[in-house]
């Protein structure tokens, strides 16, 4: 079987990634690739990694012309944008992954206070599933939408969904501490992304104030059945690609550190992307894969959760295309 | 005036930041530098940035020898051989820097619990004073021994101190997330420092097993006379230099940020190296310079203190600079 | 049809990507992985980043276990212990590809004079077939002893044989200006390439002393029947992979960039692993990748041919495996 | 004696690395910092680091308002900008320092071939001194017009000249291949030095097409007498600071590697700020200070010099600070 993929907004980083693992998936033909780029620019012209391994140009095509050419649409729009394209595609019938948070937080007044801007496409909110594979799995292969994570609530929900679900740690008092590197930011050059400002450089970022935090806070409050707030604060690291995140939380009835690695243990023993370890995880163990390494600690009246994964695939790319090979029947990790 | 100086174990970065700062100083002589390594190999051979800025050789010297060279003498020995020569130079009336732990703790019980041996010079504890001028200003120039400070509790201590002196947040509930350069680690060469493996990477190391916790906690219990155990979790970032440190404690009374940051800024009106800024201060502001920056947010029930530093300045070697010039009257910023 | 194969000297980076692609080979089964290490560590505690991708322990094995165990045997040793080695194995007629420079320089003398020692195997040099599959494609299926070949010879060689060998350019005045990433110092620390050391730094390092001068050297002469002496200068790179080589020459019969191109274009037309590409090529287009990038400009009096690769793929691993492809008479791009 | 300062375009790297030196300068008073900013935002705003160093605002101001309050001006404008500001102020009386490339040429055909445009200001170029130290010293306590020069002809100039002067290498057939750190692109962000572009990269940049060819055309020409036309290749190197200049050239007369160290070492014995080593430079030695470090190897029928500094230091500001000593009869190295 074979699918027609499409990309809109293919010039980013998440689409470089996407790119080079459908080039190698046995059941995917890449029939389009959009941007607003002047001409027809060959891939390879924008993403020169992709030099003789796909010769497709970009274009600026209609959304009845991507209708015509694919069966499968992955949208790397900006959010606002996307919402507009979802639309048209999913009544058309195509089956679409999301990159943006247009349909990730279910409740259209969190987007509007979190984006600053009222959705467009609010009664589809409820059709869509959240990609998180490990969470999710099951409503996948039926899904025609799927609103693909964002990077930093992977590696927080997978740290501690299953220590929620299994009451193991209190629902109240959950810190995250976030580190990313800079592609994270995205492929559009800015003075915090300059190379002299941010190489050699730590800083924290948004705090409190980041697009992620209500993401995170709505899958683990489904995860436990409560409301849950984290307190969450992003870090720009001088390296390209990794996040890590150190989350501290406190025991449930005194749950040891042991305890909480049977329960992670236990939750993904059938899932091929994570790896519970024993060892403090890096995040250059998980670069260039779609894995996410979680370990923890206990370090006085505190759980430490600690997870890492590459930023671009299991946190963009990687999962997307997890949820691709979920959706339509494939090994899990074809291609991954 | 002045005053000779002795460096032992000069071969190390925080020497060399030391010799760094030491050679334009104007009241200072570098008179000796200390090392095993055989023959007298100029300091320009081990340290090729002081080509034509100091000429003088490493040599094998004895205590007895640095005595007489030397007035004050900066220690930049392991810990347990530094505490086996400070004894001899301060009972032959030498003013003694010492940058080991060894007389940081005063509970020899505490030293031997976290460093796994005995204190081979107890007695001396109660004399030594810690060289955080920011805190101790006014035993400085009395002090004959001054344990200059870690390079991570100083980025805590300083966001933390005034916070808890004022009452203002909690004392029993505080995470101290941390963050270094690579250059904190020394310059023997390891695996965990070899490029390839730190480069490109980000993890968190020795997760509540760091000798600086115990540190921390004595200080912070210090400044607001309860018994402070903090959890403190450092992470190692690819980076050469500099500390950032992501404090979250619990407001005491609904504290506010504005009513911390009007805190630190009343603390440190007249102390020229700490700079309490708006924004979210950055590494990179700060290397090079004896500077630590502070700034306050508070997040949902937290109080956030972000605090940076350059590990190698104001987190050792500048610091120990900053101590000599107040032990002996200089004006506290010369040559920094 | 599946081939068993053994890994010796399994704990450095080459070996390490080495595994990385077998594990994915359709027709390669991984029997053994040697070390000196004790006890028998499971190659996920060396290697996390195989975690639950590989299940197999180092061992100390004897080379008639390795014999027992394997059809073909990618020997990672160092110079000198690789050529003890590969004697015995080749002799009980496995296949071997050798990432030393035991088997890479046809004369004995030369080896002795460039690596301070007698050859231990000098009457197997002329069976050696060197692994370079873009200028020695028709030896490898026969071969039963590939020298893999060096990365620095690689870059230079891919861009300057082909124009050699059209006479386009003067076999006498031929600088080599090479610039590497750090893994190519291999997986052992060393104060150079501590991370503080090399981080923010570049320097030249064996101005006129590298051991892969007389591999460049012969590999040119091969390619044109006269004497090439090549000047060649290394530099290392604060990045972790990655070979940028620029190299001068001088035009023969005013060939232009353009006869230079077509020329390299011509050479590599059928060659897969070898992208002729118009823009000036960046290393980081093809790290993680097997391909080498290529382009020529022409500035005065001088032809400029500029390459990269991955040091540890197409400068090492990558090419063994496409070398173990074209000898088993695998598609030359299975797993890479 | 107090000399009042003014920066014109005070919002880049080198405008903030010359006020970090100025700061501390004790014969400067910072009067002006000019900028296109709207309203006045504190140097600290723009520039941290300034942060309680320095309390001035960025203002838009007229010539007529920089000549009031201005003895000596450091113009830091693009170029073609810059000689428009240049000509009014030198009239009005004041000392220049300008670091654009406006008057570095002497031809202002050469001028308008590179820089695709006409001088605005060409009757003036007799005037200016090109102000590196080192080959013109003599000539700085009296100039009013100081072109400073640039980061890569610094790094050539400096290894260069002292050899063509005593005529140890041939004039017909030099290669500078150079590799800076990417704050020599200046502040404004672009794709090329975005974090994940250029962080773990390596590639080469307008080869043959650099404007900083012609600069150093003309100042070994002037060294030698003889017409000198380099093949010059810029390259771009995943650090902050630091150029590396690999220089290959032919030996004339046979002349060895001590007898081009013994020029060397003649050249610059009364030069403060240029160190002629014996090991091979490291950028890492001369970054954050204003010297540059030579040394010279012979391989085979080449000398290769081989030098390196810090390009916004000696390669701009540093040297600019340097200009303005030797202009004022202060000592050269002060505030350096």
């Amino acid at each position: 079987m074979m699918i027609r993929v499409a990309i809109l907004g293919a010039t980013g980083y998440t689409a470089l990634e996407l790119l080079k693992l459908l080039v190698r998936h046995p059941h995917v033909e890449i029939t389009a690739l959009t941007s607003r780029q002047e001409g027809k620019p060959p891939v390879s012209q924008i993403h020169p990694q992709l030099h003789s391994r796909l010769d497709l140009p970009f274009e600026n095509l209609t959304l009845a012309e991507v209708t015509n050419r694919a069966d499968c649409v992955f949208c790397c729009l900006p959010h606002g944008a996307s919402a507009e394209a979802v639309g048209p595609l999913v009544e058309a019938g195509k089956r679409v992954v999301d990159f943006s948070a247009d349909y990730r937080l279910t409740d259209p007044a969190i987007y509007q206070h979190w984006y600053d801007k009222e959705h467009v496409d609010p009664q589809r909110l409820d059709q869509a599933v959240y990609g998180l594979p490990e969470l999710f799995r099951d409503q996948l292969p039926a899904a025609q939408l799927v609103a693909n994570p964002g990077c930093y609530p992977t590696s927080a929900n997978l740290a501690l969904a299953p220590l929620l679900q299994a009451s193991l740690i209190e629902t109240d008092d959950i810190i995250i501490d976030s580190k990313s590197g800079v592609s994270g930011a995205g492929r559009t050059p800015s003075l915090v992304t300059h190379f002299p400002e941010c190489n050699e450089n730590l800083a924290a970022y948004k705090v409190g104030e980041h697009r992620h935090t209500p993401e995170i806070d709505q899958t683990l409050s489904n995860t436990c059945g409560q409301q849950v707030n984290v307190v969450f604060t992003p870090h720009l690291v001088p390296m390209t690609r990794g996040i890590l995140t150190t989350a501290y939380s406190r025991p449930a009835g005194n749950a040891s550190a042991d305890d909480c690695m049977k329960a992670l243990q236990e939750f993904y023993a059938q899932q091929p992307c994570v790896r519970v370890v024993d060892h403090l995880p890096a995040t250059r163990d998980t670069v260039g894969t779609n894995y996410c390494d979680i370990t923890v600690r206990r370090v006085g009246e505190r759980i430490l959760t600690i997870s890492c994964l590459d930023n671009l695939l299991k946190g963009a790319s990687g999962m997307a295309v997890q949820n691709l090979n979920l959706m339509h029947g494939f090994d899990e990790m074809t291609s991954l």
